[in-house]
Order: structure tokens, then sequence, then C-alpha cells
């Protein structure tokens, strides 16, 4: 794969999954979305499908690690950090492209969330423009479609979540060439790794809210941080560390399990 | 493939999407059914199943577009317009048909909703026949049935979502060759479109209720206009254009994103 | 295949199918089950997954057919009706072991719910026997776990929604040879066709609940008329008629668009 | 496979395994987790997937047998048991170390669920530590997330249930093999037993929430008792025997069914 070809498919790839990620969070807890209160279920098969979408258009591109865990992970298990620079770049800037198409798809209803009023385009609805709800109900979720945050604010406990999380991944992102005495999984592999990261928001992501994925969580807190959402607060750059360090961690993990009993 | 057999594979293709991803909808809003206030996850795969279950019966006949934002998207790749005008017929004809099943099996429940009193077999419920509710919350959910329409009203984010959704949709159908060197994915293909098609609904579904395909809402909307179902209400013909437009710019834009970054 | 192999097959298939499908209902309508309220989603997935293991285990032994109407139509597609009687043995023979292993299965829960109390084997349990409960409320659930029962009572919708399930289902069954030039779908067939039946559930089962299926009707509404429950009503023997006529109709029907269109 | 493949693999596998399975109840079950009340189907395609990450992952090390239903169940099929002691014993300890991650995953949710105050890091919400709450309520989940138990507690209708849902497991596993003339399944066959395990869970489910497997519900209990977690009331030992017999039973069944039918 040529440098070009890995920045490209790692752009359009994250941006995919980020959209998507994204986007089933703001259609699960923003108001006037048709999705709203749809739940974890929801939630969490939007994000494997989400997975699952990316890998299987930008595979034959970059290899669709779309994660830079499963980067690092990755150049562990074969001794081979040349293109992680270019991996991480995309990554991240797919992210933030992500983020921003999440913003435009959900215009309104962030809009409709953060004042209770709409941006509408018929005159009708600008009567009913009333004064802005400043109360902070309204930002925590708002946050939430960008960017994770914990249940319970534990450094320990929320680290060790996200390291566990991200071994579960990056170790079946590594084993997955075992399986088919390299004849390559093609399609299959995608679908088996969207169930796997089905199964890590359903089982591992009660306490934190799974990011698993340094670009996944940084990227859009920076464009959360950006965009001109009224009454939007912070964006928690005090827990922005534990998304990036923990998954990083998860990853060098599982290539050291990978090696250890697999190789 | 002859003209004949896209024609009718089109047309039986999209008559069981429609009966289908129709069918979902009415068995979820519509009173007395089984499976009312099922949600939007029973919705969005619904719609996904309806897409497998289409494509795998009619692959082998037209390849399976069923939309006209895909033929587009195939034509632009390909540079080959001939066979298009026969996909978009098939399609339109197909949507028109399945809608009207739609209604055929959903007779007792669209009248029971629509009027308060159910049109039954057995002499013991003509008793019941009360006055007719004229009150306009029924009507909504019952276009709803067959077309498309926005959360909230703004023609520039519902263009864009409907744009978006459909570049995720096109762009997963035309990169999926890159994914099996020649070898054809067969049945795997339509498995993945049909877990993108539910990916789309529970990502970028909420605002406007993802069409994603012209023939999908146009179809529909015509024979709800056509149907005499008591107290229908208007068939929304003001909106009618963003999904066929949205999804037609959404189509040949990922076919333009195809030829840059993937051929 | 041998006759005794399609025999054997077709009975243990269909009594796996029926004890996971039944299974399914009574988890979700039955008193003290973890799965009580579970949704209309829990039961389309699990009777989806229902076919999907029986297929998987027997698609060796019989072809698993599991189904009178898929015996129909691919009789009538090959104009071979040699095996015909032996499946439609196996078949309601299986669908009457199936039921009474979820008679078994759910002994307790079938009590609890139609006596309200329990029938346990620990002596303190003893002493909260009340009189029995003798309201109707409690019996309708318990024979929906044997059979299909339609919301409105309308011969023709309930006959024609029977109908259009069972022509999605046999349609699909039919065209499955279609895609994958003759080299045997094996796992992914089974699949497949376990989704398409999910999408059935959710789009067509809403007026009926979808029977599609004379055997998986008929043999536990006997089965429900000989157990020996207490307060368990009556089996609406002036119903069953209708998903076994249904059916045979809709699977002759997909026979005949196959030949037409497909063939 | 050599011995100590053998063991490594069903160590890691069934420590995967049960972390997922585990930790999903945890997510639905347990105070102040994203998924609190996320429902059954949450819970079945949790416990699932999680089958499905462990097989994927440690297919190709030790078979990914994880339970000694089907360690037994293989053994009597293949007249093997020579291995059996090696895959016992790394099934046991696997399932010990995966429970012990849940708690580690869970750190906080145990605790705040446990005494209705946190286990936090931040000294701001050390202020809010109030007395232990001593109700028995908060306990019955916490075992939930470790090990199976009865909602009705009946000796014959749980070994029945077990047994039944564990020859359902066993039989699919047995058969798999003959889908696809000796080519070997792969990445596929862990997708199949994966909806199989969904299906019994939703199915068979219900009445004693389905151990199937001796090593996933032994060890845990065997943590549970072991670990400091406060007010966390008795492991319920009188139970304890049923998921660990009737699993083997089924196991042993299945394989004479197998080799009375398929064989």
């Amino acid at each position: 794969m040529s440098s070009s070809d890995i920045f490209i498919g790692e752009i359009i790839g994250t941006a995919v999954l980020i959209l998507l990620g994204g986007g089933v969070v703001a259609a699960v807890v923003l108001k006037r979305s048709k999705a709203q209160n749809a739940g974890w279920l929801a939630i969490t098969f939007g994000w494997g499908f989400a997975v699952l979408t990316a890998v299987y258009m930008t595979g034959s591109l970059s290899g669709a690690h779309l994660n830079p865990a499963v980067t690092v992970g990755i150049a562990i298990k074969d001794g081979d950090w040349k293109n992680v620079p270019v991996y991480f770049a995309g990554q991240l800037l797919g992210a933030m492209i992500g983020a921003a198409l999440v913003w435009i798809a959900y215009y309104g209803q962030f809009h409709a969330h953060l004042t209770d009023r709409e941006i509408v385009g018929d005159p009708a609805d600008k009567a009913i423009e009333g004064p802005h709800n400043e109360s902070a109900g309204s930002a925590g979720p708002v946050l939430g479609v960008f960017s994770t945050g914990p249940e319970i604010r534990n450094v320990w406990q929320n680290l060790a979540t996200e390291i566990l999380g991200t071994v579960v991944l990056v170790l079946a992102v590594l084993t997955q060439g075992l399986n088919d005495s390299g004849k390559g999984l093609g399609v299959l592999g995608g679908l088996m790794v969207a169930f796997v990261v089905v199964s890590i928001g359903l089982s591992l992501g009660g306490p934190t809210g799974y990011a698993i994925n340094p670009a996944r969580d940084l990227g859009p807190r920076i464009v959360h941080a950006l965009l001109p959402l009224p009454n939007k607060g912070g964006s928690d750059w005090g827990y922005a560390w534990i998304p990036v360090v923990g998954p990083l961690i998860g990853g060098a993990l599982a290539a050291g399990i990978y090696n250890i009993a697999f190789a």
C-alpha cells in the first residue's frame, strides 16, 4: 500500500466511522430525532455497523485500521513502524471531518436540543423562539455525541476499563489472520470485527462509554471545542487523556499477548 | 443481463423491498398490530433485512439495484447509461406495487388506526362501529408507512442529511467489488449492504427518516395519494422533491469520490 | 437423501425449530420468566435464530425444509412429489415434539401464569397455594406460545397476510440456489434464510403473528389441546385452517413466480 | 494441537468469554452503568457476541471449546478423552480470571450498587459517603453478574431446562462439520455458534438464565465467594450443582443423538 492510499483510506474510513458512530449517539440522545431514546442496544449496534461500513469501504485502500490503537498493535506485532505517522494523521483528520459531518446531519437537532427552539426554514416556526435554555442538563448529551465520558470518575478504573476493551479489540484484529490459513478473510473479517465492537460496547461500555480508539475520542473533542454550538458547555479536557492513553496501552498489551501466546 | 430480466428483477426486488420496508413501519406504528411500539431498532433492522431479502432474491436477475441513486452511481462509475431508464421504470413500478401490498397486508390495521373502528369479518364486531375519528393525530403515522418526512422542516439540512446517507450507501455498493478480487461476493454482498442500510438508519435516520432512495419515497407517496384510505390527510407533496433530489445528488457524489479515491 | 434421513432430519429440525420458536414466545409472555416483556424484537430474532439453528443442524440430513410450504414450493419447482409425504409427516411430528419440550422447559412458568401460584419443589412454596385464578386474561398468551392468532379477525386479510409472508419466504428459499452458481451455499444459506424470517416477522408479523408454516401452527395447536394445562382455555380451532391453507397457497404461488420469472 | 496450546487457548478464550459475558450482565443490572436497564435482548446478544469474540480469537489455538459440556460431547463423539483434563482445567481457570476482570472493569459500579455510595477518585465525592445500604435487594443482581439462578426453584425443571439448552448448543457444535464437506468453516463456524447461543438465550434462558456451561457458572461463583465485595450476600451454593450437572448431561445426550442420527 502506498502512503497516499493509506492516508486517503484512513481519512475516508475514519470520517465514515465517526459520521455513523457519532451519528447514532446524536440520533438517540438529541431532541427532535426520530430515534430519540432508542436505547443502548441501538448505540452499540450503531457503532458496530459504523465499523463494518467503514472497514468494508476502505479495507482495500489502507487496510482499514481507523484506530491508532490498532495501528500500534500491528506495528508491534510486525516490528514495522514506518507508516505509523501516516496512519495516525489520517485517523485524526478523518475523525475531525466525521464529527463536523455529524454536526451538519443533525444541525437542527443540535440547536433544538441546546436552545429549546428550532432553527427552521418556515416562518411559522419563527414565532416560537423563546428565551434560550441555559440549563446544564442539555449540554452533557451534546458532548457525548462527540466524545466519551465516565459514569464514575475514577482514573484507575476508567483507564483499566479502556485498556481491557482495547485489548479485546486489538487481539481480535491480530488473531483474525490465524482463522483462514492466509487466504484473506475479505468481507467476513470486517463483519466479525464489527460484531466484536458490538460485543465490547454491550459488555465493557457501561463505565466509560468505550472509546477504545484515541482518534475516535480526541478528534471529535477538538471539533466540539471549535464548533459554534450555543450553550455547548466545556469539552471536559481533564478527562481527554484517558481515552487516548488507555487504548494505546491496550493496543500494545494485546500485541504483547499475541507475541507470547499466538505467534 | 437482458433488459427484460432487469425490468422484471427490479420490479420484483423493489416490490419486496417496499412490502417489507413499508410493512415494518406499519407494524410498529399502526394500532392493533402485534408489533406496535416495537421501536426504532425494529424499524431499522426491518428495513435492513428488507434490503437483504430483496437483494438475495433478485441479485442474479437484475443485479438488484432497487434504488435510482445506486443506478446513477453505477452508471457514472462505469460510464454506461444504456439500461438506466429500464432500471428507473422497474424501480418506480415495483415500489408502487410494494406499497399496495402493504395496504393489503395491514388492511384492517389501517382502518382501525384511521377510524378507531375495525373492518372485521364477523358480525359481533359490526356492533362496535362508532363515529369516525377525524383527529389529525392518526394520519401522520399512516403517511409515514408510505413515505418519509422530516422532524424539523429545513430544506438545506434535510437535503444535506439525505445526501450524506446516500453517499455512504452508494460508496459502500461501489467499493464492494474491491473486497474480493473479482471473485464475486454473492450472498455476502447482500448481507453487508443490508447491515450498511441498518447503519445508515440508526446513525443518519433521525432527522428525515432516511429515504436514501428516490423510488422508495416517490412510488409509495403516489400510492398513498391514490388509495381509498379514510381520513388519510395529505401526501405532503411540498416535501416530496427532497427525498428524490437528495439521494440522486448523493449517488452522483459517491461515484465522484469513488473515481477520485478508489479507482 | 434416503427417506429415513429425511424423516429423522425433519423430525429433529422441526422439533428444534418449535422448541426455540415456541420457547421465545414463552420467555417473553409468561410470568416468572427472566425475559418477560423483552418485546417484539426478541420474538422475531428468537424465531429467526430458531430457523438458523434448526437448518444448521439438519441441512445435511434432510435439506432442512422444516415447513410444508417450503416442501410444496420445492416440489412444484422440481416437479417431484415423491418425498412430500415423508417431509410432511416428519414436520408435523417434529412440531408436536418441540411443543411438548417447550412445556417441559417452561413447566413452572406455565403453571405460575395460569394459576397465579407456582409448582415448586421446596415445601416453603406449598404454603402459598391460593385459589386458582380463573380469569380469561392469562389463557390467551399461553395459546400464543403454541399457535398464532390474528389481532383483527378477518378471514380475507388474515389469509392474504399469511400468503404474502409465505411467498417472500419460499421465493427466498427457491432463489438461493441462483446466488452461487451451484457451489452450494452451505452455512450461509441458513444464515440468510434466518434473516429473511426475521424480516418477515418484523414486517408482516403484525396482523397474524406470521405462521408462514402449517406444521409450526397445527402441530403445537394439537399439543395445546392435549396437554394437562390448568385453565388453559380453548385452542381456537375456528382459526386453525388459515395458518395451514394460507402458507400452502403462498408456497405454491412462490413456485409459480419462480417458474415464470426466474427459471 | 499441543497440550500447552490447548491449555493457553482455553484460558484466554474462556477468560474473554466470561469478561464479555459477565460484563454485559454487569452493564445491564448495576447502578451507574450507561447500559443500565438495556434489557434481555442486550444480555442475550452480549453473551452471543462474547462467544463469537472468544471463539474467533482462540479457535486456531485450542479449537475453542470454552465449555466442559462441549468438551464432553466431542470426547464422546470421537471416543477420545486424552485432552479432556487439560480442557477442563483451562476452562475453569479462564472463567475465574474472566470473572475477576469483570470486577476490575466495573469496580466502581459494584460498589455503587452494593453500598449506595461510590468509590471515586476525587475528594468531592468522598463527602457523600453515607451509611451502607444493607438491603438484600441489591445483592441478588450482583451474584447474577457471576452465576445463574432460577426464577422458580424446582430441581427437575431447572435441570431439564439446562439439559435442553445444552443439547441444542452441543448438537449444533457437533453437526457443524457436516455443513461444508470437511473444508473447515473457519470464521463462519464461530458466527453460527454465536447466533445459536443468542437463540438459546432468547428461547430457553427465561427459567434459569441459561448456564449451559459448567465452567461459566462454577468459576465465577468461586470468584464471587472470594472477592471482597461489601454486602455481597451468599453465593447460593445450594443451586451450584445444577448448572454443572445439567450441562454435562446435555453434552453427553447431544453426542448420543449425534451418534444415532447423524453419524
